[in-house]
């Protein structure tokens, strides 16, 4: 059953394609929120959360990337869409489709089931296939909702809110090595979680940051169908980073973007893991992301990865 | 991100690399059944199965194979893993690995879609991503036990029991077109259903067969401990199979294999559904899988794949 694989000459903007998929979605019965959030919402005890995401090679890593860090970042970006939701992880799938004659499918395993563990998120099925193509790492997880705020959707900023970040931004792909934070970040769990605890229902609309700051506010303010302002002399940086062009530009931060009431957080302050947190901006009535002399951040960043 | 991609030389036998996985996991907190049988079983509300598969191009199936049967394919399997477990499928989520370039990603995601619909599972969440290499779907499967019957593992055949087989077996793979029932056929999620409902806790051990009637045999032994022997006349052969040799051998039957004490089924009969049945052995005390002469079976099938 092998031939030629066939190769395409016009490529899909992934961008397009996801906007058809969301659009064509129709939610059944126990379905709260389809493709087009950070998770898919579904009811069973309390709210469910589900996500799957892929980690490509070449694409998403490096060939030569430690095969702990290829393992620990494909559980840690599902990870950090459940964070997104303020929600906790329970369970993981793996599915691995490995380059033909692969020689290290036992570490990667013992990976990311370790990684699994380590993140409170049992890895208990998968599937192996091989294939002439690059690793590619497919995880799902199954989390539930935060007990009394229930799922954190991009959907819920309000005018006047607050716009806060978590952490710093920028750099977290070192050109140089193909090494960095975008390989070795803890999913937000805990901060998303300490947010909800004490924010509830105030915390109004939350996201990761995958695709950079600039695009992923766009995405916020479409979501909630608002204007996201962003003042850049506000926006933490990470060290290394002085522009904050790069930090509204670069991707893979996953870092939380959420909003809030005016007052409801201070300006800036960190949280009890450690992390800081910091105001960048604020919500107004209207559409789209900009800074605050009115440019357009939110064609700033990738496309869809 | 891009560089060529590696090749490796000895192949890992897929089976050795599943045993290792068995082999370490260990189970967590609500962890039923992890890895090795059908399906994961976690603790929900009611017993939660969880399942991932995945179909890729060249392997699973031909270039050239309609969409729509792709897609079909893509979701039945995991869902036949469901069916082997007596459940019943809540929600799907799908992610897709494109060739560069693939000019069909509208026409796909539509008909994952339609087919999740059609087999009772909406897809709720996905991602895409896209490789020099071919199309690969992997579908992650949520979904829920037989209330009263619970989750029905390998692991419960017990010497005495008959063995039992749904449909007919043999020849679901064209070797001249690629097509085939391998495409086409219907998860048997309502006959393991009516089986669970009839029999209940006599429905002793289940499930589906996707690598051959002869592996798959050693495999259910393997499990429960216990030695299975098919009568090879007694095998339900499908349209044009006139050896039950093939029908042990040939993979992709999709079929149900089950056991249950003497007497608490006909040696063969018709489900409600039009879906006939027929006992093909028994199970006696011992291990490994023969037929009625005594010859080995269980290494007669397909590896993992």
């Amino acid at each position: 059953m092998r031939s030629t694989p066939a190769r395409y000459a016009p490529r899909v903007r992934e961008s397009d394609l996801l906007r058809h998929i969301q659009t064509r979605s129709t939610l059944g019965e126990g379905v709260l929120v389809g493709p087009g959030d950070d998770c898919a919402v579904v009811v069973g005890t309390s709210h469910q959360l589900l996500k799957v995401d892929q980690l490509v090679e070449h694409r998403h890593y490096r060939a030569g990337t430690p095969i702990d860090l290829i393992a620990r970042k494909a559980l840690a970006r599902p990870l950090s869409d459940i964070a997104a939701m303020a929600g906790r992880p329970r369970y993981a799938l793996a599915a691995a489709t490995l380059p033909a004659g692969y020689p290290h499918a036992r570490e990667l395993f013992d990976a990311v089931h370790g990684w699994g563990e380590r993140f409170g998120c049992p890895v208990v099925g998968g599937d192996i296939a091989t294939h002439d193509g690059p690793l590619i790492l497919s995880i799902s997880i199954i989390g539930v909702a935060h007990a009394a705020r229930g799922p954190v959707l991009r959907r819920g900023a309000k005018s006047g809110d607050d716009l806060f970040v978590t952490g710093s931004l920028g750099g977290s792909f070192d050109a140089a090595t193909g090494l960095g934070r975008h390989l070795t970040f803890t999913p937000r769990l805990d901060e998303a979680a300490h947010l909800a605890d004490v924010l509830g229902h105030d915390l109004h609309a939350m996201m990761d940051l995958s695709d950079g700051l600039g695009i992923d506010a766009g995405r916020l303010a479409e979501s909630s169908g608002v204007r996201v302002i962003i003042e850049r002399r506000r926006i933490p940086l990470s060290p290394g980073i002085t522009d904050p062009s790069q930090a509204l530009q670069d991707g893979e931060d996953y870092e939380l973007l959420f909003t809030a009431p005016p007052g409801a957080l201070p300006d800036s302050g960190v949280l009890p893991t450690g992390c800081p947190f910091a105001r960048i901006g604020r919500i107004e009535i209207g559409a789209g992301a900009t800074d605050e002399t009115g440019q357009d951040i939110a064609a700033i960043g990738w496309d869809h990865r």
